[in-house]
């Protein structure tokens, strides 16, 4: 795809809520995360975490953000101009994900607006929400996101 | 290490700043990791990287966050009675993280409360910030965590 056919910032319309992704998630991918990143017992042992309050094994909170973000690279920045996140202002592990969870997800952008400092990049504010197989949110972002403009904005 | 010996909710002081942690970032992991869970150009390839704001190679921001939990775990709660996060209220991106950037952690507990829920359950509001070896702040969170309780709080 060439750069003018991607999704630039004027693309991204302000309210509109887009669907994208599915994943289904592993308990080996799960143990595995925890393992390199976040070895607590509910993220790495499936008999430990029916001890606690969880009641079995749940997927690292970094882990979801993990598949979160791959399933955004495929459904949305793969396809755009992306120069990055400067970071988020919310991020919400609402449920847990457990083995088994079938993901999808859905963002709409809140705020747009050009950067005063970087030229030709557009700033979007955008609210992801990340779905289970029963529709029940188990994570959100507010997240400001960072897109080429396809015309100078500032341009006369 | 007995339950009783770990860090409790009740000790978790207000307003001191906890330094911990050390972790080498390398090329590998960094590629390894994008091409999981975050394949933008970026994260993913050192010759494309050059062409990008970033003039070079930089970590996903989800894979410093997930090395940075890895840090908090080995410094913070594998010695403490961790009943996991709800979520961020920040989460900032404020400098690259490169190959070969040598990070360590600081925290300071900023807010403290008994959950109204969870029974024999504290909450801890704190600051998070993961520096490299320059003294700067690659990034920083400002994260709820759950801790056991040391004596149920409400018991008369």
């Amino acid at each position: 795809m060439t750069d003018q056919a991607k999704n630039h910032w004027e693309d991204f319309q302000l309210d509109r809520t887009v669907t994208f992704g599915h994943y289904e998630v592993t308990k080996d991918e799960i143990i595995a995360f925890a393992s390199e990143f976040d070895p607590q017992p509910f993220h790495l042992d499936e008999e430990a975490a029916r001890a606690t309050p969880f009641g079995g094994l749940v997927a690292s909170g970094w882990h979801s953000c993990a598949i979160f973000m791959r399933m955004i690279y495929d459904g949305v920045l793969a396809n755009a101009a992306s120069l990055g996140a400067p970071g988020l202002a919310q991020c919400r592990w609402l449920k847990p994900v457990r083995p088994g969870d079938r993901l999808s997800g859905r963002y709409t952008c809140i705020e747009k607006r050009v950067s005063q400092s970087m030229p030709n990049v557009g700033i979007v504010e955008a609210f992801y929400e990340c779905l289970n197989q029963d529709g029940t949110v188990v994570l959100d972002w507010r997240v400001t996101q960072f897109f080429r403009c396809r015309e100078a904005p500032h341009a006369s």
